[in-house]
């Protein structure tokens, strides 16, 4: 009861956080006073991922590509926002504020006044005019040619992104529309974020977020690169941040607009609330933890794994994919680094290589077959199973920072089966995780908690108590389900005035479960001993990579890209 | 017509060949003027391999034992015999001889008269009494000590072994009985290769082959090792040659006795008819190409490939299993290669990997499922996979000679599917089977002509265009589907005198099939490239296999070996 009545006066407002994910959208409703979840609606994008050909038909898209529909972001919110107000029965005049979290870098073209490109007839059937999904891979070129020229310009910023452009980021996908659409590039008076995008239409002015500016942007200390960046690339491109960009940019968190007549038609909330700075997705998971504090390294366990580390300094760090100041929560920098190939292989493996007989033991078990073998590979001793794996399926985005590396399994016996590569698999996505939080101790950042949240962990929390032996530490796991939209309706709670800064908003409202998993010291051992082969396959498959004798992972990936006749962006 | 009057002398008169492989014996009846063969019948040991717990019940046998039974192998000869001869309706008085081949070093303990120590009631629960079939891998321990021995005592024979004793071979298992079951060995007045034996049973004296004595038994220039290396492994090891085997041995093709009348009731044979030498199974299947010359490499490819290359001279090859003189036909040296997983590495994917739906597309296009993905997998061009393999699976028998390698996959992404594997396993086998035929050639040994031979070629055509395309060598097919029975027949000809030798015979009653495969250029040199990458991981992880970095296969295969509580012969 104390709890209760100490928090009395704000028991009764609430915010929406709204998630935007590769293929749904959610919204969530949420307390102010203490985070509870009080109805959630997920909508499933009609169009999807758009990697075939566009809606209205026409050629097949080029290996790599991923494209949106704005509509359905747009429906995302025309549906999901009256769902959770009709399923809770909390009237809209309780609602103080809305947040919202977005993939990124996931960016469109629009005109002056927001409309995207693709909506108007004359650019329908132009690939360009379409939004490029975060993991729109078709600018690898682009984004090779920008490092290289980073690096012969010595530009400050390329460090602070692990050294490499990535072709996921923003630039890249806009040098792309320039080069392979001038026409779409010249149409389009902004080039933009979808979060940024869709705050733009719910509030009806353009606000964008420092923070997607900062890890997929290239913006550091207040500025992008310079002109003459984008004028060695394309003389075109020179003027790409001030003609259609912005560069004034909102704080996470901060209050960024309010809702419009329009926004509040949609969603059914009232015209005048406040709507929160637009953050990226993974990012915005860490308040709903409840942890802001420097030293709190937070592990977002999806289809890849983000990792994010809030520090109180700027350090180097080994191959991280970006740190940005206050690109998380104000006053801290945000280190982020990832695994870009974790839940989506498992699922690669349980649906290429898992035979039938197996589905049948799982359902005579009871468990979903994921479940199951993860189960029996968790039983197995660490080293059981002979196996060894590098998880670089879809490349290595940290420490190695390299597209064109790939997966490896060495240890192969005629006795090998299904269980014991389950089994390898969850340990190379560890190791790799583990080497990653190294990477951070050695430039010299202590990580004093670890918190893992995503879909994973409770699909599986066998690799949490793996990632516990692993690493040898204690693990939290977050409490919601819904991380990224508690993490927005949290910073909605901040944009709204209700709490005075990230950290106490998120001590309230965020949380993790009760209970850790704790290390198992003789598993530790065990797994120390082989993470040093784990080391010893990394360094040789990986950073000697240019290497004559161990560049072969770089040598199939080209021939396999030469022979297929796709672009080198491909994975 | 031409040909039948050419042969009309020889016309009617036939051999027996009998081949005893894994899990099955078989009878062919062949006409001796050439080679037709007019009857086939296979009986599948009702015992199988003994690999789980003796007949009798009993404890659970360590990993790695294969046990059989010899009344399998009598009742294959009650069996199979009668039935070609009534299948064919030659009368007994027209088959001239009998030849034997059998898989090698299966080997048994008898009492004086031959009788099988695991016949008699003291012993039949006793698992060393029974035959330890050539895949026992039970004896790992004993053969390391052997090589450490030899090399210390600078053996010379020891080099002709590729300078590694194998746990499959029959030192390694008669020192396994007398360490582990003293009163086995005691008891054992014999100790005897299984086809040895069955030359005994059937022509009731006991009469050795110089073939096995010479690739399993270190037999060299007509000695075996001296009774001082034998002493030095176990006191009373010392006269294990003298005292439990002959040292008169058996050419191969010899007259090695008559049908006893034992042996003529249960084949329904004469009594007094010749019977070969007991050949190797493999071995056997050389005159069966009808090609005995110099020169001439046969791949007898099944569940593993065995390379038997026959040379007038005497070299040093890199890491081959043996070389004996006469050890194929008499002249010639005879070398020995393998691979020691390739149809069982096809199988282990194929039964432990492949997701249903392949087998329904399979049944859709009306193929085999093998069939169906080593089609998909051959129309795919090289490097498109972008996967490279090692087929180690079941350890290097050359030229590596590493029972603690394991197989290796590179180059994985989450677009790579089952078509993908199957292809890069295929790809595996064939660069190490180029890999041998390059240790060959190092060593000065010229290949004049590639045949290739066994169960695999037939079900498998494009593994052969495939070894074609790789080696840029075009290649010959057996024209036999039972070439060690033909091969056995041949022999029996060549001892009932009706051809002065194996290579006259071999040319009437051997031969391949019209037709051949021939290198594709654009494609060997495509092969050519990615051959370097193979080597390139061949050596990284299988010649650097004890260096700190690259040693992992071994540290794996070591932990496994522990955590399994296996003994370290498991391969």
């Amino acid at each position: 009861m104390g709890k209760l009545e100490r928090v009395s006066a704000q028991a009764d407002r609430y915010t929406v956080g709204i998630d935007f994910g590769t293929e749904s959208g959610r919204a969530l409703l949420v307390r102010v006073s203490d985070g509870a979840e009080l109805a959630c609606a997920i909508h499933a994008y009609a169009g999807g991922v758009i990697d075939e050909a566009l809606p209205g038909g026409g050629p097949r898209l080029p290996p790599g590509w991923a494209l949106q529909d704005p509509e359905d972001y747009l429906e995302t919110v025309r549906r999901t926002v009256p769902s959770v107000l009709e399923q809770s029965g909390v009237p809209p005049e309780r609602v103080i504020g809305i947040g919202i979290d977005f993939t990124s870098s996931t960016m469109l073209p629009t005109t002056e006044d927001g409309t995207p490109l693709c909506r108007l007839p004359e650019f329908r059937n132009e690939t360009h005019a379409w939004p490029k999904l975060w993991k729109h891979h078709g600018a690898q070129a682009q984004a090779e040619r920008m490092t290289e020229l980073a690096l012969s310009r010595g530009e400050e910023w390329l460090k602070d992104y692990g050294g490499k452009v990535s072709s996921e980021w923003f630039f890249s996908k806009a040098l792309q529309i320039l080069e392979e659409s001038p026409g779409v590039y010249r149409a389009a008076a902004r080039l933009i974020e979808a979060g940024d995008w869709l705050l733009w239409q719910l509030t009806g002015s353009e606000r964008r977020g420092a923070s997607a500016a900062g890890y997929k942007a290239f913006r550091q200390d207040g500025r992008f690169p310079d002109a003459s960046f984008f004028a060695q690339l394309h003389p075109d491109f020179a003027g790409v941040v001030g003609e259609k960009m912005c560069t004034k940019l909102e704080p996470v968190a901060a209050r960024a607009g309010v809702l419009g007549e329009q926004g509040a038609s949609w969603t059914g909330l009232r015209p005048g609330t406040p709507v929160a700075t637009a953050n990226i997705d993974a990012h915005a998971t860490v308040p709903a933890t409840g942890y802001v504090e420097p030293g709190t390294l937070v592990l977002i366990m999806g289809t890849s794994t983000c990792h994010i580390l809030l520090a109180s300094e700027k350090r180097a760090v080994e191959g991280m994919c970006g740190v940005v100041a206050g690109g998380v929560v104000p006053g801290l920098y945000g280190y982020e680094s990832g695994q870009s190939a974790v839940g989506d292989m498992f699922a690669w493996f349980v649906d290429g290589f898992v035979p039938g007989r197996y589905s049948e033991l799982a359902r005579e078990a009871g468990q979903e077959l994921h479940a199951y073998l993860a189960e029996r590979a968790a039983s197995q001793a660490p080293g059981a199973n002979g196996l060894l794996a590098l998880d670089w399926h879809n490349g290595n985005r940290s420490v190695l920072v390299d597209a064109e590396l790939s997966g490896m399994l060495v240890g192969l016996t005629l006795a090998s089966d299904a269980v014991d590569i389950y089994r390898a698999l969850m340990e190379a996505t560890v190791y790799g995780s583990r080497m990653i939080i190294e990477a951070y101790q050695r430039g010299g950042l202590a990580i004093d908690r670890l918190v893992v949240a995503g879909g994973l962990p409770g699909r599986n929390p066998h690799l949490v108590q793996m990632c516990a032996d692993v690493f040898g530490r204690e693990i939290q796991v977050i409490r919601s389900s819904q991380g990224a939209a508690l993490g927005s309706a949290i910073c909605a709670a901040v944009a709204a005035g209700a709490y005075g800064d990230v950290a106490t908003a998120a001590r309230a409202m965020g949380g993790v479960e009760e209970g850790t998993y704790r290390p198992r010291s003789e598993w530790t051992a065990a797994y120390d001993e082989i993470y040093q082969d784990y080391l010893a396959m990394h360094d040789l498959l990986g950073r000697s990579a240019r290497d004559e004798q161990a560049g072969v992972m770089k040598r199939l990936h080209q021939r396999r890209m030469h022979e297929r006749g796709g672009r080198t962006g491909q994975a």
